[in-house]
């Protein structure tokens, strides 16, 4: 993995050099010139390089980049396509730490312009000159008034802020700077286009540390890197800077088809979720969601444990505001008998004062009320937060309302969350957005940004920032141990005998080539009851075919079953190596079967899935994930999570299976995964989970070792 | 149930008398006057009436409404609280066909308002003279100009258009008004405050037929009279108008406790969300999303077999909307050929033809191509409507491509919808909203409404309208039979008892007193495996207790068994009264454990719910209600709609339940609920479904019969 540089210098260059500079008002280089010169606040020094001039605007111009006197930090290459290999190439010889390339016509465009990104990376590589680009609009420093790019729209969209955005496409980016009109800013916008050197992961990871930026955004449509991606986002979580993430690809158009079962039901998007949840990078599904999230992860950080006022003058939004903080299974506070007497004195006699508080239209006619109820209500010691909805525009009181909100905000720290549902404007929507109140569009985006603002903080406050994901370890860990077994997919008993080795128990079994063979083992094994399995690498659904017979118990009938199976297998599916017949010990009820499965996630590395099985997992979806290594704390925690946990807690009378079990199998299995990097997948199917004490028993497993490793 | 009236005129009377007339312009009777008489186009005589004044404002004014020489649609009552009745009584005696109570103080305040209103009731009840009110801010007839309100905001708040809307509360009414700011107006709003005598239902079934109304829109806090609710959205069905209603209490707060297991599960909100689903009722949970589904929904109807087509200049915007769209399930028009081969023609090579478009920027600098493209998009004859969403402001660019929409939809009948993603409303907005486009504030907005208009088309294709509930054909269904039980709660051998009469197969089984009688009863019933349970009326979780033994397979385990019942159940659970045990045929496997109930809702009478059993039903609530009566039709389609109906009908090589059978069971069980109308609830759980061609078994039941019915 790529050690992660210092970008300040990239931010805000001491010096820089605008390769490409134009007088020409409408060229990409003219406009950047416009933007470097006009419209910022230029620190450092700026140099113009074009072959053909020797003076633009009154500056002087130098024909090449090896003629300016001057240790540079940036070169903006504004060339055409064509010219940028040599530009770069003079750029990094000239000893310059960043370029950015606007130019398009590389990656996006075909083979060549693929080929020609493979030479971008390797001057970088060489000659450590950092790449941001091509094919992009440039930088955005807001906060610090720099406009490092082309863009004519630099100089509208301008407003400092606490979010620091990392965008691959741009479109979407101009739409989260464009909060500005809902009061809150974007201090830096990073949208490295393709990304050949530089991408996403840099950017996060040099915003955990700037000191302007209170909360990270980012847009993916792919992520490049799964090890620096974890890295740059546990980096932020170590600096307490949220991460918000919306990522394209959630329906059927952005998972890939994958073979084995848990991995059927995963696919992309869902492990991407997956991931991001244990990271603490809070997933969002649209840009006004995520401006709502980062206009309350900016006021500061929650504990998680957040009890919640819900504020209104009518009684109707009221009533829809604590309906909703209901559903989102946040909690009500419970005013203090002072909040009570206070708010019954302030209030008229048929206002609800208890939360949800309805004030009545009174505060619309008596600001200075409004003001005073609302700061009881605030300073309530089991408030956190306060809901504060505006259902209509009513021209000047409406606007008073919202004008006592603002200031009361500047009086306190608990953040007061605004929701103004109407349509009209008014002066109070303004009003809102001037005192920095960033009001939500209606009461379900507030509630809902609420509810990911807590529980980010829930999970901040538990998360185990020194814990390292399998990926980031990787060439640490692996072992010097000889390979498990060879490569392909192993057949059930092959399976079970590695996962013995592995510390999970199998039953009692033995594979049987004839009908005697079945009687002798029946007896040999001392077994109660017994399953048997027709045995076959080719045969994936066994009792599809008749290859498998259950509840024996007796040493003739392991005989006959014999024969079942190999007539029922001969003619359902015939054409088939079969290798004989699994007898196996059978387990008494009751216990619950489990699935439990490690994939190599191509993007993530390994990640752990583990389910109830049967209709739980597949017609619910029932499953919860995390990357490897798993200890047995986050082993329970990945058990806790399914809602099947209730049903292993022991559910309705049934008795409480035995969970430390399943943990120690997790575990087990995460340890033997690490250790043995030429394991491709396994997946047991189902493990039994015995009522407590009793263990677990892996009844079906199939495991691949990646080709070549043997 | 109360028939309905026309209401006519009281939407738009002839004559009004104003009761409280006054020249004060800060009172109820002035501002009311100011609005009559300055901002509404009053078509009707206008009559004022004050026993202190001979004029007002140079009207005549009479002493009392008896006085008024003239036949009246409407008496205003804008009186003090004290003389609302006197007034009441006066008008109804002079025969006047509607009052309007504006004045607060009555069921709101507490008892004795509680008794006024049903002095009220009485006087509607016993004259014929329909209220409206008390404690309401009025009607607004905004198509007809014509304020019958006191509110101040009425001049400001007036854009007629499409949607009818009625709302018990006023405050969130506003909130639907003011969506006049997004291109869309309210025509008709009634919002009747206490509903003393008109409600909701009255005003659905008023809009259901009002030509200038093209949508109907409730926001309910709670249901009064469940059977008008249903004529209502039924008579608005067969009048091809749909209703979309937002219905506060989803979460705990509104959700009450019941006692039996789905009714445990199911709650007031869950009925009604059922319930809304069967009527075709759009369920909404916040005022914007009323306004996008109810905009898309007043540009006509769709079949239910729509597919789209994304239309966008930016890439990344293109793929969150395609993105959107699958995770709706919503589908992607294919593109014909003619219309690829015109894209190909008429955008660079570098666009993305194929569906979702990205037509790059191009657009934008030549707006009469985003125009021509889009047409071409449009008119391709697999798309149902095109999603175009807009990312930012870009100044006059996206004006253009704004106007370019607006311009389009003028000439097309497919809906062209419009999502303006930026907070920054730029020009383009505006002219959005001019147009009347009413912009959705995201993506995630728009395919919402796409997704709800689509689904509410297919509804409608299917829905029989002649179909009644139960509830609306009660008193015509209500048999002489006799009554089947005594009341309360019965025993499970009872419930089966009662079971077999209306239909539904149960096990062979007999209760036995002792040791020998449960031996004989195992011959004589010849079973190959019995269960056997412990008879009791007041142990309800049997196998808690030990009072279930389960695999009997001879005459003396079955002596045995019970001697083990008795121990178990005296020594874990003394003190009950023990009435033998039950010796029942055990099914063999495979069979499907369904759950089946009917529960009497309070507001919509008897509703059947059904699920698959175990960890489904109890984890998942996986369940779907419809209420009764039941047909083979209505019975297919609610177990269709859960999603184990997939295990049902055979699962992963497993083999197909008998669903014919459950259909044959559930239209059995509604039958004999709708002809004994003393049966409470009745729970079947489990009903085994076994595999196809074998029918169903009642495996457990409870059954409760109203007190007093016997």
């Amino acid at each position: 993995m790529n050690a992660f540089s210092d970008l300040s210098h990239l931010m805000l260059p001491r010096s820089i050099a605008l390769i490409g500079a134009s007088e020409r008002p409408q060229s990409v280089g003219g406009r950047t010139l416009e933007n470097l010169t006009r419209y910022s606040r230029l620190a450092g020094k700026l140099h113009l390089v074009n072959p053909t001039k020797s003076a633009i605007n009154g500056m002087p111009c130098l024909p090449s980049v090896s003629a300016i006197d001057d240790d540079l930090d940036l070169a903006i290459v504004a060339v055409k396509a064509e010219s940028v290999l040599e530009a770069l190439q003079e750029c990094a010889n000239k000893g310059v730490k960043f370029s950015i390339v606007f130019t398009s016509g590389f990656g996006e465009a075909g083979h060549d312009g693929k080929f020609a990104e493979e030479r971008m990376l390797r001057i970088a590589q060489e000659t450590g000159m950092r790449i941001y680009g091509p094919n992009c609009p440039g930088l955005n420093n807001i906060n610090a008034g720099l406009g490092m790019t082309f863009s004519p729209a630099w100089q509208l969209d301008q407003m400092p802020g606490p979010i620091g955005l990392a965008t691959q496409g741009g479109g979407m980016g101009r739409t989260v700077l464009q909060a500005m009109a809902r009061g809150i800013g974007t201090g830096l916008w990073c949208s490295a286009g393709n990304e050949v050197d530089l991408e996403v992961s840099d950017f996060i990871h040099y915003m955990a540390t700037a000191d302007d930026i209170k909360v990270i955004a980012t847009n993916l449509e792919g992520i490049r890197n799964g090890p620096r991606f974890l890295e740059a986002c546990q980096h932020a979580a170590r600096n307490g800077k949220p991460v918000i993430a919306m990522k394209i690809g959630k329906s059927e158009y952005g998972v890939k088809a994958a073979q084995s079962h848990t991995a059927a039901i995963s696919g992309t998007a869902e492990i991407n979720s997956a991931v991001f949840r244990e990271l603490g990078v809070i997933e969002v599904d649209d840009v006004d969601e995520l401006v709502d999230i980062a206009a309350l992860l900016a006021r500061g950080q929650a504990t998680g444990r957040e009890k919640l006022a819900v504020f209104c003058y009518s009684g109707g939004t009221a009533a829809l505001a604590a309906d909703k903080i209901g559903s989102a299974n946040l909690t009500l506070a419970t005013f203090s008998d002072p909040t009570l007497d206070r708010l019954r004195a302030q209030l008229p006699e048929y206002a609800s004062i208890d939360n949800p508080v309805d004030t009545t239209g009174i505060v619309l006619t008596n600001p200075e009320l409004g003001y005073e109820a609302l700061k009881t209500v605030s300073m309530d010691p089991e408030v956190g937060a306060v809901l504060y909805p505006i259902p209509f525009d009513y021209g000047d009181i409406t606007n008073q309302a919202a004008q006592s909100a603002v200031r009361l905000q500047g009086e306190i720290d608990k953040p007061i969350v605004m929701a103004w549902m109407s349509d009209k404007p008014g002066q109070g929507f303004p009003a809102l957005v001037e005192g920095g109140m960033v009001p939500a569009r209606s009461v379900t985006n507030a509630v809902n940004a609420l509810c990911r603002y807590i529980d980010h903080g829930d999970w901040q406050s538990s998360y185990d920032t020194n814990w390292r994901p399998y990926e980031l370890t990787r060439e640490a860990s692996a072992s010097a141990e000889r390979i498990v077994a060879a490569h392909g997919t192993h057949r059930e008993h092959e399976a079970k005998a590695i996962l013995t080795a592995a510390g999970i128990p199998v039953p009692r079994s033995a594979v049987v080539s004839d009908r005697d063979a079945a009687a002798r083992a029946f007896t040999r094994l001392e077994i109660g009851k017994a399953a048997m399995k027709i045995v076959s690498a080719t045969i994936t659904h066994k009792s599809d075919v008749g290859g498998v017979r259950l509840g024996i118990d007796s040493a003739a009938q392991a005989s006959s079953a014999f024969d079942a199976i190999m007539d029922a297998v001969t003619s359902q599916a015939p054409g088939n190596v079969l290798d004989g017949v699994l007898v196996e010990e059978m387990l008494d009820a009751p216990f619950a079967e489990v699935v439990v499965g490690i994939h190599r996630d191509p993007v993530f590395g390994p990640v752990c899935t583990v389910g109830l099985g049967g209709i739980a997992i597949e017609l619910f979806k029932d499953v919860s994930r995390r990357l490897l290594p798993l200890d047995e704390t986050r082993a329970r925690q990945m058990i806790a999570e399914t809602r099947c946990s209730k049903l292993l807690a022991g559910f309705r009378g049934k008795p409480p299976f035995d969970v430390d079990a399943l943990v120690k199998a997790l575990v087990c299995l995460s340890d033997f995964v690490v250790q043995h990097p030429e394991i491709e997948e396994v997946e047991i199917n189902p493990l039994a989970v015995r009522v407590e004490g009793q263990g677990v028993v892996a009844l079906d497993a199939v495991l691949s070792v990646k080709q070549g490793a043997n």
